[in-house]
């Protein structure tokens, strides 16, 4: 039997802060390593050993997996890092704090632009530093994929090909694949895997540092999924991130 | 001009504990994770910015190097990982203290199979749970390949077609690289990149985690070397190296 273990990366400065991440690349806090360490911890006593991992090109995600790594001693496998596994692009909402974009713009919009399916928020003008364009770590990607906002719709479409031709590839000569990402660009490949419709996906609140495990026939038919770790506990951290924008 | 940095390891529980290590996977000490976020950030002032890292099977050089990279902003660049970089392999010595083991065999000895060019200590036996061949991070590499002791020589010979074929190669169309490694594999690097002779290069005490820049032109000649950092601190550092078996 074959496993991919998908694992939304540990709580960010900006997560903490309540803060519109998306590209902006914040480090874990101190909780977030823990975080990492916890899961690494249980993904060890379950006996998982990975063949290959994935990240996205942002530290969040790559720190919590290099410290899943070394809790398993598996400090030595081969990590794949891609743009493409990136965090949905929040444009000119980057930056802002969530509670606060929803006195200003009122919690409907602002429900709108995180949870809506095909809604992207106003895109970074061309000449802003924060623009991917600018960033030399994207200098190999043509600039017509580089988003400037995107919808989940949007992030989905840059995901999937991914998912698709690395991964789903991959797993074919591999038992065990780990993948390290975030909130959105993991809701694309599970509402892929679960075949979820385009209303219900806005409504899965994947939660920090759980590790989420699927399971595939020889066939790569996906057969079972399950998140490791009490499920009371589970559902807590799922509600956690729903209630986000009601928090300062 | 085309530059390749060379970085040993920060120190490790078992440098501290003055033991031969080898192919055995130590943590690195808090000194170790210091003298690594160190490096990190005199690189980070010098404005390198590498295209891609290379390093070894072992968690030493892989946490030095995703330190390195943290503290340079640069977690989301490649990282490749290979055996053909791991340190020299010990045999039997894997594990004992460098003193005792010079009072037990002699100091000479000892030095015979620290800094000889072509003696190797005894091998792992075959049924020994250190044998790499029970290891499951050597799975895809041949059992031919895999090493049960090494002398420097042998170290050398299954490093260099990895820095010929791989990293050379990469250089080609890269500007900047980092190789985190060990004392060893990297004397192979250097012995080959300065013309170095069998009889000096044992001689060669590599600091740990202080950057040893190499540029090269276009054609990939090697043009210049330096250390990055204060000289007199760079040499006394090589002198507490070469001191080592004489301490407990």
């Amino acid at each position: 039997m074959k496993k991919i273990v998908l694992l939304r990366h540990g709580e960010s400065t900006w997560n903490k802060e309540n803060r519109f991440t998306g590209w902006t690349d914040v480090d874990l806090t101190e909780k977030g390593v823990a975080e990492a360490a916890k899961a690494g911890e249980i993904l060890k006593k379950e006996g998982f050993i990975f063949d290959k991992a994935y990240t996205s090109y942002l530290k969040r995600a790559v720190k919590t997996l290099n410290c899943v790594l070394d809790k398993m001693d598996l400090d030595w496998i081969n990590v794949e890092k891609t743009w493409r596994l990136n965090e949905k692009h929040y444009g000119t909402l980057q930056g802002l704090n969530k509670a606060e974009t929803a006195e200003k713009y009122g919690a409907e919009q602002v429900q709108l632009w995180r949870r809506s399916f095909d809604i992207a928020p106003d895109p970074i003008p061309e000449d802003d530093p924060r623009n991917p364009r600018k960033d030399i770590r994207y200098k190999n990607v043509t600039n017509a994929d580089l988003p400037a906002t995107e919808s989940l719709k949007d992030t989905i479409a840059r995901t999937m090909p991914y998912w698709t031709d690395v991964i789903m590839k991959q797993l074919k000569t591999s038992n065990q694949l780990i993948v390290v990402a975030h909130g959105n660009s993991l809701r694309g490949v599970i509402k892929h895997l679960k075949n979820i419709s385009d209303e219900d996906i806005v409504n899965l609140n994947l939660p920090t540092a759980v590790p989420y495990v699927f399971e595939f026939d020889d066939n790569l038919n996906m057969t079972r999924d399950y998140f490791l770790g009490d499920p009371e506990e589970v559902k807590k951290l799922m509600e956690a991130v729903a209630n986000q924008a009601k928090k300062k």
